[in-house]
């Protein structure tokens, strides 16, 4: 195993020299909470194309609508807005929603950590990897699949921490079984801000959790929620705003959303589909659904508070026509995904989609083959928040532990994607190449001695020794591998610097906030 | 496991009602002899990133030049060109090599199978995936890692004619080490011939077992090897001419080069080159030494055959700078691949690189993860010969049987995104959604049950079951999914029909050329 790479911060427990200069070395690197991208997006439609899927999208919304369910205000705020409301069936004029969004909604915001070196900008040319969010089940290689706890949740908070390739500490990593479903909300952000100082995502399955988040949020951040020039506050959250495709939002996402459009925290409105179930089984079906869809939720939240943080979402796989079954990391949802990358520049919005997608039930090829098929088109797509980046398991259903260190060993191969060809003198190498000669090698030539240490990017698990060597070290698995290092990593982690006082605080709103009403597994 | 897919001849056994209507579609299925794609090139480097490399290119040849080592008749035609030979070594006034290409190098040229319906079109917009080449071991599940023999690679031609994401039967795909070094080019020869009808390479080993390539397909093609109207010999091999790198062709090379050259069959002319050992440690020094190299070679052949088909290759991958271990599916070899491919169609020529490239030692996560690495990349760059797409492991020193199905399906997973978005009426399902409308679900609308057949690309391998029907089903990896269809597939393989007396000419020959020399296995 390397003794660089991606989660480098297991380098910690080393001894003696090297172990001295692995923590300088460090100590002084400086953090990169998100990449710009040095390289072109790739786009599989050209103008003609894009347009064709906007009108059509302007066609689903003018003649077939988007429902708003159990939200009389939301409905009210149509109607104001000149919208064609019928019962809770909401038609727009053509051309409505894009107006509404773009007259107000930024083309790219902040959001902030609790570290402000860890302040990510989401949008423009930049590349945020997250973690994946929502599986109820965490699978290792020692326990196998099981509930996951809040224990497993914190384990990914941590490893998330400590992975340079991800920026972000993500959500609902996992769904703390082991906790009441209307109290594990404090307890999941109590974490991501104790653990991490990565920023991080709010709670969306009431609106009541939408303003506790925003309500620790004002805690942990202190004097430094509201922008002093301003007086707005902060960005401190980005939430997921999921539709209910096809072509309907429910109560409970309106009104975490309209709880963070006003407190001027980011949504990411987000269309849910596997296609051939929630759209059609075509392409450019899906993705002209999937942007009436997501216009018309960043067009409710500009209505709402105008000039509020969005994020245009797309989530789109497919389903197996034989089984029903999700299927991920197969071609289409790929070019969906460049569509919609293509889509959200022209509309002037941040986009989410991708990660590591794969529906395999264990850390093999299957599972590696398909996080790669949807984490290189995120990349090469221009997708700003990759929500889903590490751990997705078994289609969403687990978090994956050994996954979790593969997909972050990806990602770091794909931040180094994003950075480039280094055009500089020294890049083009010809010295090296005068020095060397027809028939020599590089091995020893000043430019090689000079470049060698970040000449190219090092995984943490890949095995290139000989097969040997690598019989010699115990035949050992990629999934082997990437177990001992999530193990290694949990065991070196060090947890940042928090305020005891701002600690404190906290955790005295969550008792007061959770001895307010009873648990509850329901909802 | 799905009953289409990719390697879709396993069908072939199955009974019943299901399995006449799988053979009837299958026997009314055209043949898809190569994918001409649909979707844009990608490219990381703008026009003037682009015009540097080039620059630098012709920097090397000018200044450092290339070694054309123990082939007089190679320096004297550089000579007679008006090139600079001084002993081995060969500087080119700047230009030269270029316009000695643009002059006569065909943009595309036809490889000729003998099944007329599987030839192929080398160069523009088409891709050809082909097997991976040149391994001295062979693995699978089990049997394990050993050395190759005539008898894999026969498996591996049937393997290769059986999977329609395969459009090659290739070459050397492993070296059969049970037969003479110096005649086991004749039984890989024929075995192309004889168990599948898609197109092959010819052997490069000795000049003279390039002409018993040339000679073989004289009587394969019959009155076919010549065009009735040009009187030229159809170009019915295509053979990989690899440089020394860095910057060198040796005499094997170069002989087997004109013996192609001079009968109109096509070279692939490739750097070989690990970065840090054979180039510097850069992407664009990389680049500009491959693209130097190349152009050196093609231009040779063309000085000995004007028109003569070439491809121009590049094979770029980098080192450990730890172990010196060679690694693959890094990001820096991708990098190098756009360029490479972008500099081929500015040259006009068409372009060999990619494939399936890794360094792990078993069909895990590890090499799953490297091969979509390299093979995306291979396709979204625009590579017209992709050779090594299917069986490379273990850093190409062993041709894996499991490997081998995961690149098929994979290569199948890149045929459908070469071929694009559908923006018919049909693919842009307007009407399905329309018809759906709010809170519904596609699966039974009409637009789906017309579509439904062949909507998605369907992987023979991938698991999409629930946990729980996988644990019922065996709990299974997907090695070992991969392991059972390469073992179904060799047990329903029929052979093409072969005409009988061409079968026989072809035994004869090879009896007769053996029988003139003692067996070697010196080299």
């Amino acid at each position: 195993m390397s003794d660089t790479g991606t989660p480098n911060k297991a380098r910690r427990t080393r001894g003696g020299r090297a172990g001295r200069q692995a923590k300088a070395a460090e100590e002084t690197a400086p953090i990169v909470p998100y990449i710009t991208r040095n390289i072109p997006y790739y786009e599989v439609l050209d103008d003609d194309g894009l347009s064709l899927i906007e009108k059509n999208a302007e066609t689903i919304l003018a003649e077939v609508g988007i429902e708003f369910r159990d939200d009389e205000e939301a409905l009210q705020i149509w109607r104001d807005a000149g919208a064609d409301v019928q019962g809770e069936l909401v038609k727009f004029p053509r051309g409505m929603c894009r107006k509404l969004i773009q007259d107000s909604a930024p083309r790219e915001f902040t959001q902030h950590a609790r570290n402000p070196k860890r302040n990510i900008v989401v949008g423009g040319k930049n590349t945020v990897f997250v973690p994946a969010y929502g599986s109820p089940f965490v699978y290792d290689m020692d326990k196998g699949r099981r509930y996951a706890t809040i224990e497993d949740f914190q384990n990914f908070v941590k490893l998330a921490y400590m992975s340079d390739s991800l920026h972000h500490s993500g959500g609902t990593i996992c769904e703390p079984v082991d906790l009441p479903v209307n109290k594990r909300h404090f307890d999941m952000l109590y974490s991501h801000m104790k653990y991490s100082d990565k920023p991080f995502m709010g709670s969306v399955t009431a609106p009541e959790r939408a303003q506790d988040s925003v309500d620790m949020c004002r805690i942990l951040f202190g004097d430094n929620f509201v922008d002093a020039e301003t007086g707005k506050q902060k960005t401190c959250l980005i939430s997921l705003i999921n539709a209910n495709s096809p072509m309907t939002f429910d109560d409970t996402m309106l009104g975490a959303a309209k709880v963070y459009a006003r407190n001027n925290q980011a949504c990411i409105v987000t269309p849910f589909i596997l296609a051939g179930a929630m759209s059609p089984v075509t392409v450019a079906g899906t993705a002209a659904q999937s942007l009436a869809e997501a216009m018309a939720g960043m067009a409710f939240i500009q209505l709402v508070q105008p000039g509020a943080p969005v994020v245009m979402g797309s989530f789109a796989s497919s389903i197996s026509m034989q089984s029903g079954a999700p299927t991920f990391g197969t071609p289409e949802p790929a070019l969906v995904l460049y569509i919609m990358a293509a889509l959200a520049r022209r509309l002037g919005v941040p986009f989410r989609s991708g990660g590591g997608f794969c529906g395999g039930k264990i850390p093999d090829a299957q599972v590696a083959g398909e996080a790669a098929n949807t984490l290189i088109p995120t990349t090469m797509a221009g997708v700003n928040f990759a929500l889903h980046t590490a751990g997705w398991q078994e289609g969403g259903l687990v978090m994956g532990y050994e996954k979790f260190i593969m997909d972050t060993d990806l990602a770091g191969m794909m931040c180094t994607m994003l950075k480039g060809v280094d055009l500089s003198e020294n890049g083009q190498a010809l010295d090296a190449i005068r020095e060397v000669g027809p028939g020599n090698h590089f091995l020893g030539c000043e430019h090689t001695k000079a470049n060698f240490k970040t000449a190219f990017y090092r995984s943490p698990i890949a095995d290139n020794n000989s097969f040997e060597q690598w019989e010699a070290d115990g035949s050992l698995t990629h999934e082997q591998r990437a177990n001992a290092l999530w193990k290694k990593m949990l065991e070196n982690y060090q947890a940042p610097e928090l305020d005891p006082a701002t600690d404190a605080a906290l955790q005295a709103y969550m008792t007061e906030r959770k001895e307010a009403f009873p648990d509850s597994n329901i909802s």
